[in-house]
């Protein structure tokens, strides 16, 4: 006989945390808690095997699940005292789903269930309270019907709001049990009216159906995207956990609320949460109410008036920090309860794992090995290397000034300034267009969701740090003020208003998610401070880390940012950006319109001072760490004008008629300048380009040399390789030169002379290229380009219904296909060090910072990883993880 | 001991036909006639070995080569019954190089070695002509000065012009012994001015210095260009022969001649060459005489005056006849010879394989099975099937006039005449009513699709062998000069213009598609003749190919052609050529202009007629012939106008605002449109058009099926997939429209739903293509493009420079590249078949109708091959030898 039923309370469990696949999260830590002794009603959970057989049998269950179903509803009967359906004393269930990972789009819960026209009776009288009664068997029917009978909410909606109008009332307080009565008939006769049947009224039925509820949403249309954008297999399946109710709406000794072990934004070893007296847990979530603090600390951070637990409910909330304690130790994790107080007595609904900001993870990180809860391994794995972002970026100048208009929750750190637009549609439009907006809303709702991801920053003006938009915005690491209740939005006329004040959709406005404040116009910002328990986890990081981590920049001024951040060397300088300057564009546009190789290098030779002075300060800021310098790689058309006013410049300095420029521009002009006259193939076919390029970052190694007295080992890599006679022409054509310039300097030149690997072609042929090349850097921006056969310039026109239609997960240009561009990664590594073992591999593409690819690259494996500079604390998070992985693999 | 001379002469040889690696061809040849008895001057081959030994050892011989070489000279001065040096009775040699493969580039030949200025006395005496001795001499001092010297032939041309206008004289022969010696005092006096040491006079020194000259030779720029370019390894080495002279040029008994043991024009079997009497080989070539037939036969044919060789000299000609009929046999293979007679004996130089014409070849193959020389498929191997190209188009008549004015790359072969037109409207209109027409454009683009087809000639003045004009051209079989760039079009006044020459509408102008010449005028062309030998051959190559053989077309007329032609089926039809036709470019036009689906779908629904007729004529034409028809490719815009004209038309047409239409043809231009949104992302975008496709193929599946009975099965192909996911969900998309299709018209319809392999990513991603796709097409255009990020269209800008630079070998859009592209290949198959072992695969890009790619297809092993019409019969010889190789390796 298999188990199918895994029961739980009463000080015992027959599962475990550990037992995540078969009970799923919920019900995996229900048991989990009940097993250490705290408070957790009864219950039991049906596991995902019954989920598995019943896709596999046609939406069957097995034979024996009644049997074991019914006995684990007999000892919760036995442990709370009350029988289910009972007319006297109702036993009442809560029924939630519960897969091994949280999932949305899946049916959710369905609370107070084993109410019907007679139990209702019975629990009035046990609670002593009708309306009570009445108010819960209105929210089970409301709640079962939408997510069981699919009657759509909004009909429920529709006879509450008339019931409040015809008796002039404004809040649902106000009804009366007599008037609750009324809703319900009009809430069971719009159930008959809209499906065809009467409300059920044997729990049992209403049991099945509900279990039967779960079940069904495991392949509802949503569920199924989510699981394949998530890549979670369909035959995880989901568990369904029962539970016996317990009611925090029986009167003012009872409570709701949710709490996290330490706080989530600051990570201060701190209890922090939010309850309300007299309220069900989903009062709480809906910010109908403003939730009160649980500490007196949170109390004063928050600048709140209202009273906390603490001490309102001093007792109860003493073994609710006794909760906190225990699950702390026994999990080594922050956690996120929630809890329910009936009547003086603390009850447990739930445990997992709490989210946290990213200056959160790093602090519990890093104080929990502190505390000896956890080693420097584990505190390295805990923090989402993507979510380091939020703290690399600028805040708000403390010196700035700010016209605060408005105060909210600080629900997700870091400041934004941008244009207010109103719907999730509009920021999407506009960011689509490069502006950078703020999401103003009432409150957010899932449909939000996009626009929410568009925005730099999102206020709402309803709802707590536990509403949605808080909670979503700290999982994206976009700033959020929540719940700034002082400004009004009218959408209809699309105006923010606060006091006197109109704000319009265009208008400027600035977040600070760190404080909650409101400010009208824009802010001026300060770097982030990197040090502390970001410079102590970085360590970390670096002692765990064996892909190096290299930056993509071409300035000094970028460096000196990258190294202070941690890189160990450039992995990528694209030296065509040098040649924008004003004052260099002039001779790199008389370079050419150059008719021969003689006016050519006559341009050239005016572009090498300045080029020159570009490395030597390069190297200069890099004091003796590997500098990866790229020849010119861009098609020469885009260096030159398109605009009258350029073109007659152009035509001005290099003394050309206008007409003569505009048609050399157009004969540059490429059907796919992607795929066309650039990299190499510029160096083959106008040498005299390469040999400056090499003649000036030779010339500043050894003026760096002669002056510091420090060996400076540059990688001259040559652009789009995708035939070695192209490389081999090429690398002769640079050590011809350096043998120049180390005659003419008198001094001893060390240099490397590799490519990037950026071609289909490269990857194929990589140990004939190896035969020349010292090193390969992976250019997988191109590289993905060209195995795709996609333009990054113009797959926006369809990459989105792409990702919609679940095509592909993910946009390759973000994160690696490791599947079509891994593989051609892989073959490029492997050949080229089959050729030349002690190659130096590395990445110097988008994905070098990003860390799913960084561990694709672990894998490969590469040497280094190289990235933008704000990304490189990123990428040694990453590389620290995914070596730990692989070890561990 | 090595053995590094080998002796021939006198009825024997050391060497052998076969020994062409160590001897050389013209060595290995020489020692082959004279074992088998043919009268060869003796001689000997220094191996190709002694050329390894030099380069390995600094230019230095082995030691024992001297010894070796004197004993050999020994033997040719007692078979000739001279003595190398010998003033009284001197024997003379001739030094010739000889590589394994005919190699340009390389020192030629010296002859008259042995001369100085003693021995040109005995010379004299024993010829008894001193004005021959000296002639000979002076010959010898100018060879010997140019090619072993290094002193250019024009110094010696200068003072052999000065003598004669001292002389008075006009001609060469007119100079006496006496001025001949003064003549070679003058030239002995340049040779010491130009070398500053005196001219040679010990005929050791001579022999050396040649021989050192050969080797020399092998390492000059032009030949190690020539190898690279044609694949032949550094270390094959020259071989050097030499031989004992015998002299033409000795009175009215002598004469030197060239000949082909059949006529290598028209390959008929007659013996067919030139002679001349009294003069040396050089002469015969350097044209200066009219050399006169050899045969009454030829001399008829050549309507020549001159006597023929079997006229004047009946006897040496009968031994020379016997000569060639003991050739053929032995090499049972048409022969290129040389021969001399010297006072009345024949002597043999030279015997080769004979170079011939397409249709001689064929003739040649065919008539030799006949003769049972060899047998079907040594003939099947003898014919180079890219000559075929010559006899399936139309040709210029070789003896008309022609003017010719510029010279473009020869697209596409075949000749056409017919009289100008700038535009493909004016040449459609202008071919309706009965005219001839070549169109003549800067560039075409798919807009003049109609009129190119309407055109029996297409010339542009810009683009490459792969330019949309020769791409388009080579399809329909139309003769192509492309990137004729001396033209220039001067489209405002309707005037193309080279040099002081202006051409107008309605001249006549002439191209040779096969040549790349325009001329100015008309000239007489000749049909191709198809049946015969030409017929037999196509059943030989039939027999032995196991590729099959489909081709690339898009009309009923084009099919009808490649039918004829021997096709087995449609291996790529693409359907938007189908949209340009006039009617129907409005329509499409709607349909992209469209801003819902339900307008795109109304458009589509005009469109669906014509698609439906289209497949119905190709389906019946094709009869019963698998068809493989490609859904919608191109990125729209290459749809929509450009021209203010055509802008206005579409504006008119579909109720739109001029500037609507502007600005929505502005938003679908793309900044890499190869890379965009094209192939299946249209249908994944646009589902409505691929079901607007896929209807119109079934219906009309349909339709031939209940009008002829038999069964149709269509081959759906996909196009541009990169992600499995895009195969599935455009193959759900057909799948569903089939079976709507199948049930309305109550007919079971088969058809295969495929792909084209034409990104890096299908590749390596054919193991998950294939769980749904059922046949593979590859895309090898496409494909080399992405592997080698390289634009066709951007090519020309240096892909030129690469192929004289000797970095690419060749255009890898015209030849497969088979060590990248085609690994993608080989990748691609292996998996396919891995997943599907019945998968079905062909290719159908342009490679499919290169031999040498074809060649590759068959290694892979495809199922078949797919080429534009007129390449059918060359892919089919091609594929025969493919199978045939494959056989022997």
């Amino acid at each position: 006989m298999s188990k199918w039923v895994y029961s739980f309370g009463g000080g015992n469990a027959e599962g475990r945390a550990d037992m995540k696949s078969l009970l799923g999260g919920k019900g995996a830590n229900l048991a989990e808690m009940s097993a250490i002794g705290l408070p957790v009603p009864p219950g039991f959970t049906i596991t995902t095997e019954v989920c598995t057989y019943f896709y596999d049998n046609d939406r069957s269950y097995p034979d024996d699940l009644e049997a074991q179903m019914t006995s684990a509803l007999a000892q919760i009967e036995d442990l709370v005292g009350a029988k289910f359906g009972d007319p006297e004393n109702p036993l009442l269930i809560s029924v939630r789903s519960g897969a091994r990972a949280s999932m949305p789009g899946m049916m959710d819960t369905v609370l107070n269930l084993g109410l019907n026209d007679e139990t209702v009776e019975g629990l009035a009288k046990n609670a002593g309270d009708r309306r009570f009664a009445y108010d819960s068997y209105r929210r089970f029917i409301q709640m079962f019907s939408d997510v069981v009978l699919g009657v759509d909410h909004h009909n429920f909606e529709e006879i509450l709001d008339l019931a409040k109008e015809d008796r002039g009332y404004m809040l649902d307080t106000e009804l009366t049990a007599e008037d609750w009565a009324q809703v319900i008939d009009d809430y069971k006769a719009k159930v008959l009216e809209q499906t065809g049947e009467p409300f059920p009224q044997t729990p049992k039925d209403q049991a099945w159906a509900s279990v039967g509820a779960v079940f069904g949403s495991w392949m509802n249309q949503r569920a199924i995207t989510y699981r394949r954008l998530h890549d979670i297999p369909a035959d995880w399946g989901t568990a369904v956990n029962l539970q016996a109710m317990v009611f925090g709406n029986m009167g003012e000794d009872c409570a709701t609320g949710v709490a996290f072990t330490r706080n989530p934004s600051t990570g201060e070893n701190a209890f922090y949460g939010e309850y309300l007296v007299n309220a069900q847990g989903e009062d709480v979530v809906a910010g109908i109410r403003t939730p009160q603090n649980l500490t007196v600390h949170g109390k004063e951070m928050n600048g709140s008036k209202l009273p906390a637990m603490e001490e309102v409910m001093p007792e109860v909330f003493g073994q609710l920090n006794d909760v906190r304690l225990t699950l702390e130790k026994h999990y080594k994790e922050m956690q996120d309860i929630e809890f329910t107080v009936q009547r003086g007595t603390l009850y447990m609904l739930q445990t997992r794992n709490g989210k946290r900001t990213a200056p959160a993870a790093i602090k519990i990180a890093a104080d929990m090995v502190a505390e000896g809860l956890i080693g420097e391994t584990e505190a390295l794995r805990r923090i989402d290397p993507n979510a380091l972002d939020q703290l690399l970026h600028p805040t708000l100048d403390p010196q700035a000034e700010r016209n605060v208009i408005a105060r909210g929750l600080p629900a997700s750190p870091g400041a934004a300034s941008g244009k207010i637009v109103f719907t999730a549609d509009k920021a999407e439009a506009q960011a689509a267009e490069g502006e950078t907006v703020v999401l103003c809303r009432t409150e957010t709702s899932p449909e939000d969701i996009h626009g929410m991801h568009a925005a730099a920053g999102i206020l709402t003006t309803r709802g707590g740090m536990t509403s949605h938009a808080a909670v979503v915005a700290r999982g994206m690491g976009r700033a959020c003020v929540a719940g700034a209740g002082e400004l009004r939005i009218d959408h209809k006329s699309g105006v923010m208003r606060v006091r006197d004040l109109e704000l319009r959709e265009g208008d400027l406005i600035t977040l600070d998610g760190s404080t909650g404040e409101v400010m009208a116009g824009a802010v001026a910002t300060v770097q982030p401070e990197l040090s502390g328990d970001f410079a102590t986890i970085m360590e970390w990081a670096d002692k765990h880390r064996t892909l190096g981590v290299r930056v993509n920049c071409d300035t000094p001024q970028e460096a000196e940012v990258a190294v202070k951040f941690g890189c160990e060397g450039i992995g990528l300088c694209r030296t065509e950006h040098m040649f924008f300057d004003a004052q260099r564009i002039i001779a790199m546009r008389e370079m050419i319109l150059a008719d021969s190789s003689e006016q050519r290098r006559r341009a050239l030779d005016k572009l090498l001072p300045f080029q020159r002075d570009d490395f030597i300060a390069l190297f200069k800021e890099m004091a003796g760490r590997p500098v990866t310098i790229r020849l010119l790689d861009p098609p020469l058309h885009e260096f030159l004008p398109h605009e009258d006013a350029a073109v007659a410049e152009v035509a001005e300095a290099s003394g050309m008629a206008e007409d003569q420029v505009r048609a050399r521009a157009l004969k540059l002009a490429e059907s796919n300048p992607m795929l066309g006259h650039r990299g190499c193939r510029l160096g083959i076919t106008y040498p005299e380009i390469y040999e400056m390029q090499a003649r000036a970052i030779f010339e500043a190694v050894a003026a760096v040399e002669k002056e510091t007295g420090k060996t400076v080992v540059p990688e001259v890599m040559i652009p789009l390789v995708s035939v070695e006679q192209e490389f081999t022409a090429m690398r002769r054509l640079v050590d011809e030169v350096a043998a120049k310039v180390r005659e003419a300097e008198g001094v001893e030149i060390q240099y490397l002379v590799g490519t990037m690997i950026e071609l289909p072609r490269a990857c194929l042929r990589a140990a004939q290229i190896a035969e020349e090349a010292e090193f390969f850097s992976f250019g997988t921006n191109d590289l993905t380009q060209t195995a795709f056969g996609l333009s990054r310039d113009d797959a926006g026109s369809f990459l989105g219904a792409y990702e919609q239609g679940g095509v592909i997960e993910q946009d390759p240009f973000i994160s690696l296909d490791t599947e079509g561009v891994g593989e051609l990664m892989r073959m490029g590594a492997d050949r080229g060090r089959q050729t030349r073992p002690d190659i130096k591999l590395g990445i110097c593409g988008e994905h070098g910072g990003d860390p799913a690819s960084i561990a694709f690259c672990q894998t490969v494996p590469l040497d280094y990883v190289s990235c933008s500079p704000y990304r490189v604390p990123i990428a040694r998070l990453a590389a620290a993880q995914a070596a730990l992985n692989r070890k561990n693999a």
